[in-house]
């Protein structure tokens, strides 16, 4: 494939841009790449790799004369990494990012921006449940949907490029509005990321019942919420800070419906109890059939 | 390995009894196997497959002669199996169950035993999203654990030998009490099922984020919580009927636990979400040492 930038840079060096990275060489998407990121010891880890062609030590180096730049930062940091690199960028580059949270992310960013760049945010549904650069690998995107949310008024060549540049690496593009967004992912990322952790947290936090129990017993469902639950904590807490009402109103219809089947429990409902569980595998074939999923029992589940 | 029991009768032929089956089988620990079904369906899908040596009509048939009857059928259904099988249970006979619930299925069946029967619950921690005859295989058990749940006055060399079935079907056993074996469990399965369930439940039935949305966007969390919430229906209905009181405890926890980080997101309290979203990183380590899980991110997913 020809290269669609001159220069790539990543701001960030985590499972994201560490995965970009390796996808974007092995399909020659980039005739270069740059990156950095905040922590020294990142960076030498990245240099060790040859992960990128150079590794720079402050982002106005790393996007300077870059025609593509990725924010892969916590959305908290990205107001002040904007105002950092906005005198840096060039005139004409694309400027994207793969924050869980889009809304946030423009309303951060955009103002900083100088009017020569094309702001254009992006949000790949894919990760694990592992960080830095060491976590990447070329195949993460591939068959999973990269949501951008181009604002009013964008450019459409950069926005054109830019998503051929998500289906070079494997994904499949679909263009949002930012808010509605924010309430998908509540949906599918969020809420169940801030149900894992919470379930972890009491499970920890139980007296009559051991951690040692737990561990061990832990292959009878729970152990499937500690993956989630093991996820980036920077990561996951700007989410909650950043998709706040999207979150609150998707937990309360959570714990509205919870408190419904816990009614239906203390009651004996066992008619209600079997008609809610049964409706709900039809979901699961369905994202098995959207090649979203493997069918293959336990995930496939490498044994340990 | 020399066979531990003449005969073993699998009453319920679904993805437990068939696992334990085929691991019988592969590693010789008894000389005969017979099983029976409610479901004409099953049973002839159980006979074309020569699961066990002889498939039978009735439970009555089934456990006739044999030296250890294992009861795999949802938990509602066992007083009434119990007593339809206790006038053919063979004298000095061994009858155990693996029931997610224990005390329940202790109080449904024992009363309805004749004194010359041993009867041990038991209780395996494993199993897959997947039902029926075809959905087992020999290694389900392979450094899992079972827990048996003797009661008092139980027969020790009944105990000894059942242990060792299930210690060369693979498992390790540990034996517990009833009621705290009923309390691990309400946190290790049932409650993070009923909150699985809830969470598919809810995403199912938003008007304002489709079911095709939520497809697509699946893999950034929300999936994990499908394959869980795919358990069949009646045997998770009579989990929650029959261990009422834990699960309603653990709940109890588990939504003061989460109003509490709903309040830290309303507030904008990140130290509180980071600090939580830390300590949950522990326990997943430390059930990837006691091999309860692989360590391969995203479990070692195979692709779709």
């Amino acid at each position: 494939m020809t290269a669609l930038y001159r220069r790539v840079a990543f701001v960030g060096l985590g499972l994201i841009a560490s995965s970009m990275a390796h996808a974007i060489r092995r399909a020659g998407l980039a005739e270069a790449m740059t990156g950095t990121a905040r922590s020294a010891e990142t960076r030498a880890t990245a240099r060790e790799m040859g992960l990128v062609d150079h590794v720079c030590d402050t982002a106005a180096e790393a996007v300077a004369g870059a025609d593509l730049v990725v924010l892969c930062v916590p959305m908290g940091a990205m107001e002040a990494l904007a105002r950092e690199i906005a005198p840096h960028l060039a005139p004409g580059a694309t400027l994207t990012d793969v924050g869980s949270v889009k809304q946030s992310v423009f309303d951060a960013v955009a103002p900083h921006l100088p009017g020569h760049v094309h702001f254009i945010p992006g949000h790949p549904i894919a990760g694990t449940e592992q960080s830095g650069p060491r976590a990447g690998f070329a195949d993460l995107f591939v068959n999973r949907w990269c949501i951008l949310t181009p604002p009013e008024g964008h450019d459409a060549a950069a926005l054109d490029r830019l998503t051929r540049l998500w289906q070079g690496m494997g994904a499949n593009v679909d263009l949002m509005d930012a808010a509605h967004h924010d309430l998908v992912l509540a949906v599918t990322s969020h809420t169940p990321h801030l149900i894992a952790y919470t379930m972890v947290g009491v499970a920890d936090d139980l007296r009559r019942v051991t951690d040692s129990e737990v561990i061990k017993y832990s292959a009878a469902g729970f152990r499937d919420f500690t993956r989630i639950a093991a996820s980036d904590p920077v990561m996951w807490r700007d989410v909650f800070l950043t998709n706040r009402e999207a979150t609150l109103e998707i937990l309360g219809r959570f714990t509205e419906e919870l408190f419904v089947l816990q009614r239906a429990i203390r009651q004996g409902d066992g008619a209600h109890l079997q008609a809610y569980f049964s409706r709900t595998r039809a979901i699961r074939r369905g994202i098995i059939e959207a090649g979203q999923d493997t069918d293959a029992p336990d995930f496939g589940r490498i044994k340990p």
